[in-house]
């Protein structure tokens, strides 16, 4: 294992981990190994371009603390977050919901909240009703499905963006009732950039790319017996449909934010002021 | 740009790059998506794999201050670092003395010292001379060539590693004399495991790696005109000569430090207990 080349230097590496016992790491090793020396051999980087992947890498990680992840905006941005999911989520049976990005700002445990509830704790915006039914791939309506929710605000901040809230807000924990049912008030969603403060924004300015994501609710729902779903429902007139920073639209995922005159909402609330409302049902896979 | 699969995603990941105005970095990251993405399509990892991938480059980064570079770390021991050099650096002009790694350890500007000094400022060991000539691609002398060195303790630890020690030590910046001579004392090397309470030092140890590389002295050497050589000068009876966890040795960088019984040394200094000894000649690059 000496006077290595570009030649046989990928070999001697993938040989130094042929005694990991652990042959799922191994495997995941040796791959990463030959893919990363092919792309090198491919485009020759410099030294100096080296050191800068470096410098960005490790600004990267500095970025991230307990409430940012400069990590998973790198993987969004790249489209990797939604090839992993293409690749571990492909399914062709329309009742079952599709799957996007997590993204990086969902925090788990969120405040509990009640059937028919407003989330928008200490928030103002325009208001929006929300309701659907959560059934299996059959079409049985699940109970007691977690439903974890999540968004941005009308300014398109998430509530761990605002140093000045005393507490979440725009994010809550949900169960689907005996017949599958949910329903929650939040404010209308909208469009927002990505983080743009730290390096994975700095390589979207100099590559001409828009760091924008569509309007979107984050849904994730957890049930014994079924797989996670991760997903988002996108607003149906955002200009940003067609060019999300993260490459997380699906259609099946869009729908009408609909306007609705004030009066009487269909949880029967009366409202004073315009609204708006969608009803959407997700399907899960069992697991 | 919605629906995207793993047989399009790539595609559209590369086309969003499309306006990049640098050429370069347009290839980079085109090069980057397509590379990236085929290792992912290969390996299929599950969202558990690729949340624990992004949970290690997380702790990497986080690893990194200004005296620890976990990032070049993982880039040695993944033989990229190496990869990148031997793009870069390889001659076949035997005249020409081949490059290694950098390594993290390197500081820059380090204390000037003078022809012939001792850098063991603070630090005990076993005393080794070295001396030799710095040449060009013809073999003329080459003065005033700035040499910078740096190594490990006896004990296998850089300066930087020991906070306990007031000032810099087994580091040093000297300069060729008019016939393109260098000479300073230190003390001996020791091989010395690469620092394992990161992130890539547990991934060698789960895979079954250890992390030691061969006793060695850094020297970087800068002319104006010259391509700058970054090396490192082997001892040659080291038992991690043929398994160094940074793929980093070449047999022209490999010499004897050799056992000398006390006396009188080349530099004319009495020596009262036996130390070692080696000459090494640097030829630099026209640029």
């Amino acid at each position: 294992m000496r006077n290595l080349t570009t030649d046989n230097i990928t070999q001697a590496v993938i040989d130094e981990f042929s005694s990991c016992d652990d042959e799922r790491l191994k495997e995941l090793l040796n791959g990463l190994v030959k893919h990363l020396h092919a792309y090198l051999r491919e485009v020759e980087p410099t030294e100096k371009e080296w050191t800068q992947a470096i410098e960005f890498l490790t600004r990267a990680g500095q970025m991230c603390d307990d409430e940012r992840q400069e990590f998973i905006l790198l993987s969004d941005t790249l489209g990797v977050t939604m090839l992993v999911d293409a690749i571990n989520h492909s399914s062709s049976d329309p009742k079952i919901t599709e799957s996007t990005v997590l993204g990086p700002f969902y925090v788990a445990d969120p405040p509990q909240a009640n059937q028919g509830d407003a989330i928008n704790w200490g928030v103002e915006g325009e208001p929006l009703f929300i309701e659907g039914n959560v059934h299996d791939a059959q079409g049985k309506p699940l109970a007691n499905v977690t439903i974890d929710v999540w968004q941005s605000d009308s300014e398109g901040f998430y509530d761990v963006q605002k140093p000045e809230l005393e507490s979440a807000s725009l994010r809550a924990r949900f169960h689907t009732d005996s017949q599958g049912y949910y329903a929650f008030w939040t404010v209308t969603p909208s469009p927002y950039p990505i983080p743009t403060d730290g390096p994975v924004g700095k390589m979207l300015e100099i590559t001409g790319r828009h760091p924008y994501r569509p309007a979107h609710v984050h849904f994730m729902l957890m049930a014994p017996g079924y797989e996670t779903l991760v997903t988002q429902i996108f607003a149906e007139d955002d200009p940003y449909l067609d060019s999300d920073a993260v490459f997380g639209v699906k259609d099946s995922l869009v729908k009408e934010f609909a306007q609705q005159p004030a009066g009487q909402a269909p949880d029967g609330r009366q409202m004073e002021t315009p609204y708006r409302y969608f009803h959407y049902d997700f399907g899960l896979k069992t697991a």
